[in-house]
């Protein structure tokens, strides 16, 4: 096992907090930026309804500012992808000559964003693969899945180990990637459809799309675009490996259909009139595709209607 | 020339009250059904501002109901098509045996509405393509184009040759279309694109669509479904005639670049909270393509998210 990390949680919303809490238990030096819920976790603890095993952190170490907390062994940032331009300022103060990073965010192209002012090799991605919404200030509902998928940004298998390492006495269930770009694409292949669809279509949960057979079959179409962008991608990039189109979709669908009335992250920032992740989850896979020759047409007009539905004024406003 | 004939306009929102009235101006005994500007008209006439001279009607025959115009030789009804439900009860007190119907109405599926109730030898279609606005009440904006297309439903010359003999002394430009279905899908060319792409981009106008690199090449693909479209419909219904997609984008661009900040009536709706013309405009074409097996992707997901913008109430309001 790896001796206790000192560990960073950059970003403390609902992921953020379920698995820095889930570091913790399992022993490691926690500290969490938080700012909505830093009074609320002072006063009352970090409260995790899950269906791995509910846990209280009674007295978890809050900051209000990375400054607070300086160096550490590891950084996990689980800020939303729109709050990636604050990243840097959020994360270097956390950041010394051995620390590493695990960019625990949803769409394509934010470890670079990382490996730009501090190198790719201490760069990890995190997918996490989990239904988990907030609660009330403090608590965190947990209510389905929850592994991780791990990779390293220049896929080195022992930098790989050592994330792996990381987790390795917590409840979490962590899989190793050995191409992170490849699992990153095989995320947006849930995303793209299932977050696209609840929002374009006003609002609607995960069982509407799938029960739908139109909307399912918009859907798949969708995920074949992500699948053939993907590939291109993946070969742009000299990688040996691909998606395997079909197995990937009928997971997804898989998993899916066992959701239930399930609201997507980006349908609860859109409900809830929140900036959306367009720009990483919708916007840069679609300019991959483009650049790389790909016809992607449900994903470009997705990714138009979603631009539209971030901006905060409609006419109806 | 024509005999001055007996009108009823059903419908009169800006469309109807400018073609009935040039109808009016041209000498013929023109009703008009009003329901919003009934009290106003009667007060002030009917005015109109128009890029092909300025008019106004001092003194029109307004009706609140049908039953009061009674059968007349033509009707020209502008309802929208959200009142298609509607139309049979509002038009058929103005029907008598030789009483003629022109469709003047947005969509796909429309005319064969009113022939399922009064037979198809009587049925024209008019499309107009024109940029016309209401105005205060009594009042209507004329701002570019204006030409009718009309078709007979069963494609009968003669037919369509009286229907142009009504327009022969108005200062409306009239094309007969010896296909009433080409014209139809020839319509929807540029009222997909653009009725559309304004609404699913939250409400922007016709010039930022034609302006914008990308939004422009979404225009011209869902354009081409629409004429892969079309052409599988004329040939299911053995008509010999085709469109040439190449010739009809081109105008279509060259009449909407000419066009500057026009608002599709499909955005005035959405901007006002009505009802927009989803069903006629949008789902009809794209069931014709799906039970004709033709691949329309975007027109697709186009129909799905103009479908949610109808929902009076999404997750904002």
């Amino acid at each position: 096992m790896t001796s206790p990390q000192r560990i960073a949680v950059i970003g403390a919303g609902a992921v953020g907090s379920y698995y820095g809490g889930r570091l913790a238990e399992a022993g490691h030096d926690v500290h969490f930026l938080m700012r909505r819920d830093y009074e609320a976790v002072r006063a009352r603890g970090l409260r995790v309804a899950s269906v791995d095993g509910d846990f209280v952190l009674t007295n978890p170490t809050v900051a209000r500012a990375s400054e607070e907390m300086g160096p550490v062994d590891w950084v996990l940032c689980a800020l939303k992808a729109t709050s990636i331009d604050e990243a840097e300022r959020l994360v270097r103060p956390c950041v010394g000559p051995n620390t590493r990073i695990i960019v625990l965010m949803n769409g394509l192209g934010l470890e670079e964003r990382f490996a730009d002012w501090c190198g790719p090799a201490r760069i990890f991605g995190g997918l996490a693969f989990t239904c988990i919404n907030r609660g009330d200030p403090g608590e965190v509902h947990h209510l389905r899945y929850g592994a991780i998928t791990l990779g390293h940004l220049q896929d080195d298998p022992r930098e790989l180990d050592a994330a792996l390492a990381l987790w390795a006495e917590s409840k979490v269930q962590i899989n190793g990637a050995p191409s992170l770009l490849r699992a990153r694409w095989e995320k947006l292949c849930w995303n793209v459809p299932f977050n696209g669809l609840a929002v374009a279509g006003g609002g609607i949960t995960t069982d509407k799309i799938v029960g739908d057979p139109d909307l399912r079959d918009v859907a798949r179409l969708l995920m074949e675009e992500v699948v053939a962008a993907g590939n291109a991608d993946l070969a742009a990039h000299s990688e040996a490996t691909r998606i395997d189109g079909e197995a990937v979709i009928s997971r997804m669908f898989e998993l899916t259909d066992a959701m239930g009335a399930y609201r997507p992250s980006t349908l609860i920032d859109f409900t809830e009139g929140r900036p959306m992740e367009v720009d990483a989850m919708f916007a840069e896979p679609l300019r991959r595709a483009q650049a790389l020759g790909v016809d992607a047409p449900r994903l470009t007009l997705l990714t138009f209607v979603m631009d539209a539905r971030n901006q905060p004024l409609g006419p109806r406003a």
